[in-house]
């Protein structure tokens, strides 16, 4: 099958490489209905993470069982699935405590800019639809596999509550789901820091009620400004640098809760500048299996379309044309035909 | 009065100062009916942290109030009250939110190692007893001052449920207390990692179900080892170091919990390392304000004696043997008869 696979920095080609099949009994293989490219691709595509020779990659997917292992139970040949990037048992203390990313047998999803994907541990990762949906709804389907899930951990690792005041760090796709999410789960003001205008307007429509566009010092001078001095009750981290970390932990009132959920790179926090700040710091790879449930039935219901992050659709042999403009910032979020 | 003053590395002496005195219409003057040393006091006294000149030394205190300013309203004259160590105004939005020692009026209380202390804004920081109480229940209460409203805050902090497994690294008189604090949360397993026999004997009478001596890398070990691999729901972190801090990370599941409660010295965290481990992370000042009614209470009903922690006791003028004595590790905590 032809896949998309990252041979060095900032050269992403499509190869023919072997066809996705069944490796372990407890796989399932997906044929895909799209998949797309995402944020954290371009660590390694700007050569910011080592790389160990030609990668396949992607990890972000829905589509049709094509087939299954022989100690697969719940999932079977025909159903649309959405998996997580994290495979996982779901049965592990790691999985029952919600924490499914973070599985004693956890394996990386990773190939999924294909038109086929081998699954591991199917029954623990994959979530199946109760009918197939629409091609129309794909895109929102494949959003909730990574960039909502982990929007939704954002939100939900902050603490955001009814009525809560939030400040969203990062006006990428997953930023810009971090505010869907926040809205969805009842705050009240939700202040996304942007100084793109596409994504302000994006933001506004998935229920930013205020846009800052200072950053650093300034932008957390502004955050202080618009909530009376006090400081937000959850500050979602998107991003995964020092200078957005200082910034979100700096916008939070003491008690507050920042999250974060972009792997960090070259982040290094001060024990003793945190313990005066009096925040609550979680995050990590988000347990995105943990929410699929509640995730696909709002999007089935017509409540949410976090689809409408992709306003760039190619097909798979452009891979490298997505990639350039996600790394340009000339695309929030690519979605690749792969069919 | 007498009062202690530190002028230098291990260099704390019995000076003669002014008489505490009203300085602000929102203070308070209390008699203390004791006084005591913190582990906190330790850092000044080793010079590990820098010193602008002699110091007025002590920030626990309970005792009869002697006068009060002309704006206080809630605090009268010959009450029995308990203080914090950060005076809150106690009506600001993050004293609201439980986080008095983030006050925005916050000051620090210092010169409790002396007969007589200054309180500023007394209304927000003091809390009442409805009686006198007697002379064999003032440990408890001058525990409940500092020490133990910062243990219960490390459990706090630490999300400490009915059922939970704990584990408390630091065997200090806070460490102590967060024992005491994780059983009345109603924790089933509190682990105390301790290498000192009196203290050891301290923690079980407390209610630790398990004492682990190993240290670092070896002390994660046994850890895992005793929680069947899962590691603990929560984990205090009651030292302050580097070594501590990866201990107690190293030591919660994921998704479990660490809290941290003395002010970190040389501590940094790397970002990448923190988000794998999946750990919720808070601490800060304890804001002992916040549990003084609640301990108040616990203390009265002969609930707990968190003054066990006092294992020597020593006339104010014998103060640099108080010190001495901790900094050597021979004594947990020193109580100081001022009166």
């Amino acid at each position: 099958m032809r896949a998309a696979v990252l041979h060095g920095p900032r050269d992403v080609r499509v190869d023919t490489r072997p066809d996705a099949g069944i490796l372990e009994p407890t796989d399932a293989v997906v044929r895909l209905s799209a998949s797309c490219i995402c944020g954290s691709d371009l660590w390694p595509y700007r050569g910011l993470n080592p790389s160990g020779g030609p990668a396949p990659m992607g990890h972000e997917y829905c589509g049709i069982v094509e087939d299954v292992g022989r100690a697969v139970a719940s999932i079977a040949r025909g159903q649309f699935v959405i998996g997580s990037f994290a495979a996982s048992d779901n049965s592990c203390p790691h999985c029952l405590a919600g924490y499914q990313s973070s599985c004693a047998h956890r394996e990386w999803v990773v190939g999924a800019q294909a038109p086929f994907l081998r699954v591991p541990l199917a029954d623990g990762t994959l979530v199946a639809t109760k009918e197939v949906p629409s091609a129309s709804m794909v895109p929102d389907f494949l959003a909730v596999s990574d960039v909502l899930g982990t929007g939704w951990f954002a939100a939900d690792a902050a603490n955001v509550t009814e009525g809560a005041t939030v400040v969203v760090v990062g006006d990428g796709a997953v930023g810009l789901l971090g505010v869907l999410s926040a809205r969805q789960m009842g705050a009240e003001r939700i202040i996304a820091m942007s100084r793109h205008e596409a994504r302000q307007t994006l933001a506004r429509e998935f229920g930013a009620t205020d846009i800052v566009t200072e950053r650093g010092d300034e932008g957390i001078a502004r955050i202080r400004e618009l909530t009376r001095g006090v400081g937000a009750d959850s500050v979602l981290e998107c991003v995964g640098t020092q200078e957005s970390m200082a910034q979100a932990i700096g916008c939070a009132r003491p008690g507050g809760s920042v999250s974060y959920v972009g792997v960090p790179h070259g982040v290094a926090l001060d024990g003793a500048q945190l313990f005066y700040t009096h925040v609550h710091l979680h995050g990590g790879p988000a347990p995105v299996r943990r929410y699929l449930p509640q995730l696909i039935d709002l999007v089935v219901k017509g409540r949410i379309h976090p689809g409408k992050v992709f306003d760039l659709e190619l097909p798979l042999e452009q891979v490298a044309d997505g990639y350039r403009a996600m790394d340009e910032r000339r695309a929030i979020k690519t979605l690749l035909r792969v069919g």
